[in-house]
């Protein structure tokens, strides 16, 4: 045989051992659950769109994946339609524009996929070409109530205060205030968009870096400083509201308005329970698209700002212009959690163990009592309880080991002499210690011990 | 703006409505949830592939996806090194040789993955170059029990009797009672191979035409017509096995061995619990693979035989010979979920209706008291009630159309009177009758309320 060696594609190497699928899981079940507890519903879509869906609003094409055969088809191209979404924002667009009839608005949805970017990972540490995005997404038709921008950060702190990963901030910011304030500074709307993509890398490089890439951006001299330094001081979200408000010189309608939906938002997200440890205004939150036209979000590990933000997201006017002359404004945010699971395992910040489904092993002593034992298991799955029967020839410790390498909570034991008692053992892995019951008490005596141990 | 049509990639097209999501969502579940009862383990492989990994045991490379840039990088080609795994058995394979030291055996496993191939939509109708597949197998490390052969017609079993989609039978053979059959008609070993992808067709193709393609495969003759008579035959599973022992002119090495073969597997199934009503041995199952080398299984709906197998596998001699000296015999089963929850549902077979996660909704009488209503639905979702806030501003039968058409259960309605009061109204959406309760009962009303309702 012609050997191939065995190996993974390049940025498409997230994979996981078993006890690692479980506890990754374990936490994509986390998320869900919390999306669920706000009214968020499922959808999911399919991994490649059309190249013309996906490149609408313009994207990054050399970062996106095409679809061709790997050997033409008689009669067919072998080069496709398709390309592998690379966000979950475009194919919500486009999900949304193709059934704006049959969805019930406000839509709330939430989404757990696949998405992929051809980004080099060199460039990247710790990032995959192929990773997990989570996402929800609020979406008005013509209308969306600013309460839901209040609302987002709700929804955060109480999924990242379930994950238990330690004290986190979500920051918050608001595109219409950094857009008056560089109207104040008089640089011109069409400078803006560049101003901003260099002021989004505030918290990442140093004030001479920033000033210089401001300064190529046509943004130099006191304004250039003066921005500097509203957004990189760190202050109470109510100090910043009120630096805000003094800000004498600041007169743009846009200013205005956005600090009129800032003090709203943080009002209101206080009344939606959210203490104010959990959350501050920080005019360093930028967000580098233009797509964001309102309330903006970003969240840092308090312990761990180096991580970056592990959930971002914001308000914009129209999610699907490029689809639909129906106007669609939303709120959404997402997460990128293959990178954010890889981060929190590398610092040994994920505390819950992972939830094994292996609970019973039912070791085989005596061959000639495979009846037995297998009625037992399927006495046990019918009651709900995870069963596995070994089934291989192997002896009792062999056996035993592998229920302790794959993590099984308890194991039966009985040879012919107990069988023909009416007795099993039933072996608690953990430490060793067992309980012997009668046949007829088998269920209870397990269920009973699964319970004990915090199951 | 110049507008793109919102659309979706033809054979990409399996999109589902929130909450057709909700019942495919809910049928994933039962799976996963049966394969775990049986300690399997989940793992999930990346999308795509090393090229050579894909093809390396042989593949139709026409049908395969290859993944290349939309547009080249600089300095970096266009075309990539990996395409999109067609199956979940060869990323299985890849899996178990880099790891093998890693994993425990026999190593049991459940995946639940997408994968894509390029057939061409209109010859299969129905089908999907983007599904589902969901896939169990149980790989040894050089050596495996054949009572595991047994044991996957249990989980079967167990599984669509949970999914509740009327009654099926679990057909079994084994392929070296073919192969001992083909012997024994002395078909040479070089026309097997072709014989048996004729004789897989013979279900669902006429006698004659079955017997004209054996003729092209060399097979001719009384040879052609005895196989023929043999495979068409339906009889009880003892039935078929006595007539199996009677065949005196078959006395080849491998017949005998598959027959022993089938007599224990069967035997074993019975052990396992499996009713003779949900099996049998059925010499009409071929499996078009080489790769299966025992017993091999089709599932088929009694009442819908035309829908083919919805689950099917078999026991193979080596999983991954192409990547390792290491030998891996197995078996494994694959249920192609998307296309038989497409048939499901055109057929009306799903009777449980989908679990929605829409439990209760507040709605917003008096935006002045919104800090109450807030701090009910934190209240419900700190019991882990899935709770919605009507954010916009709307009369309450807009809000309770709302409820009513995204599937909630109960909403909660209070005007500025009933909140002075300390009173709410839980009203039931399904029936439109109220209670009122206390503002402190809050939680144990909606908990009994949403239990009556069979949740």
């Amino acid at each position: 045989v012609q050997r191939v060696k065995p190996a993974l594609l390049k940025g498409f190497d997230q994979e996981f051992l078993p006890h690692e699928q479980l506890q990754f899981n374990q936490l994509l079940d986390t998320i869900r659950r919390s999306f669920e507890l706000y009214g968020f519903l499922p959808i999911e879509t399919p991994s490649a769109e059309l190249r013309e869906v996906l490149t609408s609003k313009g994207a990054v094409e050399k970062e996106i994946y095409a679809l061709s055969r790997l050997a033409a088809a008689p009669g067919e191209e072998s080069a496709g339609r398709g390309a592998l979404r690379f966000d979950l924002t475009v194919p919500l667009a486009r999900y949304v524009a193709m059934r704006e009839h049959q969805l019930v608005f406000p839509f709330r949805r939430y989404q757990i996929q696949r998405v992929w970017r051809g980004e080099n990972p060199q460039a990247n540490k710790g990032r995959f070409r192929e990773f997990y995005q989570c996402d929800i997404d609020v979406i008005g038709k013509g209308k969306l109530s600013p309460l839901t921008e209040a609302e987002i950060p709700s929804v955060i702190w109480r999924l990242f205060t379930q994950m238990d990963i330690g004290a986190f901030r979500i920051r918050i910011n608001n595109r219409k205030v950094l857009r008056g304030l560089l109207q104040s500074f008089a640089i011109p709307e069409e400078k803006a968009a560049d101003a901003l993509r260099v002021l989004d890398k505030i918290e990442k490089v140093d004030r001479a870096s920033i000033l210089g890439d401001l300064a190529e951006a046509g943004v130099a001299g006191t304004a250039a400083e003066a921005l500097y330094a509203l957004l990189s001081e760190k202050r109470e979200t109510d100090a910043t509201l009120q630096q805000l408000r003094g800000l004498g010189s600041v007169r743009s309608e846009v200013f205005e308005q956005g600090l009129k939906e800032l003090e709203f938002v943080v009002g209101a997200i206080r009344d939606f329970g959210v203490p104010d440890s959990a959350f501050r205004v920080d005019l360093g939150v930028v967000r580098g698209l233009d797509y964001y036209t309102g309330t903006i979000y970003e969240t840092t590990l308090i312990d761990h700002p180096d991580l970056g933000s592990i959930c971002s997201g914001g308000r914009y006017d129209d999610l699907a212009s490029y689809f639909t002359a129906t106007k669609l404004p939303g709120v959404g945010i997402s997460i990128g959690l293959s990178r954010l699971f890889a981060k929190l395992n590398e610092m040994k910040l994920l505390k819950q163990p992972a939830r094994t489904p292996a609970e019973v092993l039912v070791t085989v002593m005596d061959s000639s009592l495979l009846t037995r034992y297998l009625s037992w298991a399927n006495r046990l799955r019918g009651e709900g309880i995870n069963t596995e029967v070994y089934l291989e020839a192997a002896k009792l410790g062999e056996q035993l080991g592998y229920a302790d390498k794959k993590g099984f909570k308890l194991a039966l034991v009985a040879g012919s002499r107990e069988v023909e008692q009416g007795v099993v053992q039933v072996k608690k892995l953990a430490d060793k210690s067992s309980v012997n019951c009668r046949d007829g008490e088998l269920v209870d005596t397990v269920k009973s011990m699964l319970a004990h141990k915090g199951n």
